[in-house]
């Protein structure tokens, strides 16, 4: 039996953030449970890759349970997290409760559509493992259904892709999808060309990758058009159906929109009672703690935190790494008796990728795009991947896509059919002709 | 516009035996289509390697577009077949025809529950990666049930594996499932020991591996019991549920049943309207064409085939190549007006893995078991692996799970609330009590 006397911590996620978190408190005389309703800590920098075939889902997740299993103050529990009763200092469970003495909130956060939730059918958001094998489908499905399309104007609509959103994520997912229009799939198919199909970036402000400095945008704006992406700046989407997207004043028809726009705090924050900032995130004290409740922590997205400047830290991995780690800090601090630091985040730079030799950095003062930077995003990522397995497999997979131009794990999964009955009936159809020189016969 | 006069060869199904159909009339002066409903060729004997964790899905599924694209005179069509029209040469898709002048039909085969197809919900079977992907799911979320449930009896069920039928793949996963059970997972659950998990391995016939020479069926019974799993021989499963099944006079509880008992012929054989045998193939005339209807031949796992000797030739990837093979010679000759040969299988002998550093051979008059047997069995399926991609993948991935005792695609996917939802609320619950300790709250 456990020793109940041992002060017990709740770490609800197992993102960076709450990984990080756990694994900051392993040598101490505590017992940790982390909760998550996934079984597997997934590497989103890396989610993109996933969506566009070139790794493979297990790549990037590793289970959380083995990542902790030589840590033996610890428990990993897999359960859905409904909500949290701050009074009473416990987790409420789909299937149960769970007290704790100190709790960290590393749930994160989920898509945003503005308000305009039907859109969330047409254009699919990359948060999870399944979301990232979606959006895979959809893309490799538009492609079979191009090929078998007999109307011209509707082949467009299927061999159109559109991007709303102009943060890393789309940038990334851009990028990548022009490669595979013009490069991994250019020979594949015998009645379309894929090298003509469109990929559409649409951004409703007025650069692209706001978090970077004006001329790193700049920079990837130019080289995402060079590569045959167009860039669409200051365009709002008003509108998002099957058909494609309403962007600013004009129409552009499509059958695969990816969402990469908006995210928004993970609910669970409503649940705490404490105020939240406008977009849902829970305004903490200066050492990530609740206002009220100093046994409560939350970190990474979910939590509203500005940097030494006043500006917001944005939603990536590094602010929930060192919160993860400052929040395990804090509670060992208060067990000593101790006062509570405040948290200082600190800037160890960011970085994007545009394409195959092509990244944008800004590392302190070092700003920089091209070769150099898309080598020191791939350094950057290899190393933080979590395994020696994935690492290896990772830079295998890489170093395929990057010779070959080809994109390993083109797999469609479940039944096609549906999908694939988007396709139109052709206006004229005689019953001799055939299915695959006709869509429909 | 395509050659209306030049011969059109449809393809259905891109196993085995429709794509070495497809690549041996690559020089002919044909149209060639080849349909599938899904987008991928399978490299089907290491699908259990999937459903077990040690591979990742696209290690062994190839888009067949790809593995085809320099072949000129090939088009492949992602559609569903729905039947075929014999009389009118037409292959009648759930969305349209497709007429032909020669057609191969190679389809292959589906699980068979022996009438009771409401066992299917309770015990999967294996034959898609996406059957594979679920039996992952099942095999893995029986552990985390497991480390939540209270009651004993019922943790017990959780932590018993029941295998349905002693062919190759029964045996195959059944050997990978202990390996799970004492190695893999043995460190990372802190209230379950998944050492003491059972495997049991049920067979209705009097020994496992029945197409192999009887001595070798002995060695691979001993061996899989010493390893851990019990194998019941001489008994039928006659009830299969939620809670387990019904074998020979026996009980077994069990929440994870896997079926590898039964396969039945692809549905299409029925529109042929030629006489069916007793499972439902085809039986081909000894062309492999169809009685009646030399311009249509059935190959692989669908036609009824003899060997030399009389006796049926089995459902593996050779006879299925061998197959292919012969009717796309048997196209050619016809074109260029030469009577038919009769198709004669060439037995190379037949492999199947127990577990780690074991395996039975079986080859012309070569009969062994043990570690060579292995060694054989890990190079030809690296041989026959398509794409030097997936080989080095494998490789790998093999290297890994041997030497680490780690298998790297552990990965649960989609919602697991609604099957953990299994889990019984104990018996007495203080609502005190945590989830994590009690199962429910």
């Amino acid at each position: 039996m456990p020793d109940m006397a041992v002060p017990r911590v709740v770490i609800v996620g197992g993102g960076f953030g709450g990984l990080n978190a756990a694994r900051a408190l392993r040598r101490a005389p505590l017992r940790v449970t982390l909760i998550d309703r996934r079984n597997h800590h997934l590497f989103q920098p890396l989610l993109y890759q996933v969506a566009t075939a070139a790794l493979n889902p297990s790549d990037i997740a590793t289970p959380i349970r083995r990542i902790l299993r030589r840590q033996e103050n610890t428990e990993v529990v897999l359960a859905e997290v409904m909500g949290i009763d701050v009074p009473g200092k416990r987790v409420l469970l789909r299937d149960g409760v769970l007290p704790y003495d100190f709790l960290v909130i590393a749930t994160g956060a989920t898509h945003a559509y503005f308000g305009h939730d039907e859109w969330a059918e047409h254009a699919p958001g990359l948060k999870t493992i399944e979301d990232a094998i979606e959006i895979r489908r959809r893309v490799l499905l538009s492609y079979e259904a191009a090929e078998r399309e007999p109307d011209a104007a509707r082949r467009e609509e299927w061999l159109t892709f559109v991007v709303v959103g102009g943060g890393p994520t789309g940038v990334e997912l851009a990028g990548a999808l022009v490669e595979i229009a013009r490069h991994v799939l250019a020979r594949d198919f015998r009645r379309i060309d894929p090298r003509t199909a469109r990929v559409v970036l649409v951004e409703a402000g007025p650069r692209i990758l706001p978090a970077y400095a004006p001329e790193l945008s700049e920079k990837a704006t130019a080289r995402l058009r060079r590569m045959g992406c167009e860039v669409l700046l200051g365009t709002p989407v008003t509108q998002v159906g099957a058909g494609g997207v309403t962007a600013g004043e004009r129409r552009i028809g499509s059958r695969c929109v990816i969402w990469a726009a908006g995210v928004a705090p993970s609910p669970i924050a409503r649940s705490l009672g404490v105020p939240l900032d406008r977009v849902g995130r829970v305004k903490v004290d200066p050492d990530l703690s609740v206002p009220g409740a100093p046994e409560v922590f939350v970190i990474g997205d979910l939590a509203a935190v500005n940097d030494p400047q006043g500006r917001p830290i944005p939603g990536l991995a590094q602010p929930a790494i060192q919160g993860g780690r400052h929040a395990a800090r804090q509670i060992l601090r208060t067990l000593r008796g101790e006062p509570r630091e405040p948290f200082r985040y600190r800037d160890k730079g960011t970085l994007a990728t545009i394409g195959r030799n092509a990244a944008v950095a800004e590392i302190g003062r070092l700003k920089t795009e091209g070769f150099f930077a898309w080598l020191l995003w791939l350094l950057v990522h290899i190393f933080m991947l979590i395994g020696f397995r994935n690492r290896v497999l990772v830079l295998a997979e890489w170093a395929w896509t990057y010779l070959r131009y080809e994109r390993g794990a083109r797999l469609i999964t479940g039944e096609v059919h549906e999908l694939l009955a988007g396709t139109e009936a052709p206006r004229s159809g005689s019953r001799e002709r055939s299915a695959a020189e006709s869509g429909r016969g």
